[in-house]
């Protein structure tokens, strides 16, 4: 199974006045970790990515974060993504956050392989996902 | 049990390339809702809840949401705020967003009532909650 | 001249360690701003406003900002929103933020008036602004 | 005169629906790499900074921009960033952001070396920066 590790700076706008990370910037982290996790996976950005597949995006559909550890501006952090689940058109990504040696937050995230049929967003559907990108992963 | 309504008005900067509200803002939206479901409740703001009850923060320690309908920029929602649940040190809240008639997303977080031993972040610990706190919810 | 104001709600999630808003944030209150402007001169929403005259947005080409007093999660602050000039394919926006009676924050936007030959962003050039979109403002 | 270049990775996250970098995205990629500037400059991060010139921060006073050439996301920029001028308690920091070999975005940030009087936020003075700071910029 494919893991790629991303080493991210908490910077001082990521923080709250309590002086740690504002918990949604975690989410923006994750984002950024499965766009570089299925780019090192499918070697294309994803804009290539998007035009190639013929697809509009991989938007979410849930997701859910535990939060161990806090973190603040300055901290380097590790975190380790992979793709733990492949539906027929959904798929689970897996985000391992560490401080140091400890795991700080842990976000799963259950996304869908998503076509649109016009130009609204409200006619988003999932499609199958081609095994050609599920076999990159492994 | 106290329900706190909010209304946002979805920004154009709050949406990505897809055209639809990035993910993480959802969470930035609930956040603010937690704080005006406590100003409601308390009647007083979130610096003055802080100085009040001498304490950090009401910092997240878990956190799921799941997307049913998504939104876009011009778009205003609703969202329905409530705890559903008191424990010793810790709480649930429950936002429920609704776009027209819709139940287009729903986030549920578990926070903690935080005291701070020292300056430092990682002398956050959680605290029992004070009773005329969670009568003011009832 | 068509001055739009709008009031905002500082959130804790704006604000940085020091425990004021992170500035970046003035930017994303003024593009909300803008947009506030547009939809109450043209009574539509950017949406419909880009179908409409068949324009891609409205993007920025300069802006400047002083910041005179700085603002913490729970303040409400007014911004009073106008168009101070009209180029032929430019405009000016200007933003000023009242703290109480006191001038905050001011923001001066340029912005384009722009189309796109192709998909491609790079592609974007500005267009004249069409008269009865500025008769709107006056 | 010390230059520090920094790379940055545009994210989806950052791009609105016209596909292109939401400009106030553009200063918190400034701040960030003022941050790290004065990290280099002084072999400290900033929360060791505040401590050890017991500031409480470096807030800004005034920005400006010019836009040139619009990113997307998956784009890969250069940022250089440097200070311009000293002054008695304020200095300037400009920001060049390239993509390939244009530049794409200049800022300008006025920023004040800022004590505290007490807590709060308005209590805040500039204060003369220390020649020894200074000195590590050359």
């Amino acid at each position: 199974m494919l893991i790629n590790r991303r080493e991210i700076q908490i910077e001082w706008g990521d923080c709250d006045p309590f002086g740690i990370v504002f918990f949604p910037r975690y989410f923006e982290y994750f984002d950024a970790c499965t766009n570089a996790l299925f780019h090192r996976a499918l070697g294309m950005k994803k804009a290539a990515m998007l035009k190639h597949f013929q697809i509009a995006g991989i938007p979410l559909v849930q997701v859910s974060c535990n939060f161990f550890v806090p973190s603040s501006f300055g901290d380097v952090v590790q975190v380790d993504s992979s793709v733990t689940n492949w539906g027929t058109s959904s798929f689970t990504v897996q985000h391992k956050l560490f401080r140091g040696e400890a795991l700080a937050v842990e976000g799963i995230e259950k996304r869908v392989w998503t076509v649109r049929l016009t130009a609204e967003p409200t006619s988003a559907k999932g499609q199958a996902i081609p095994k050609e990108v599920i076999e990159k992963f492994s």
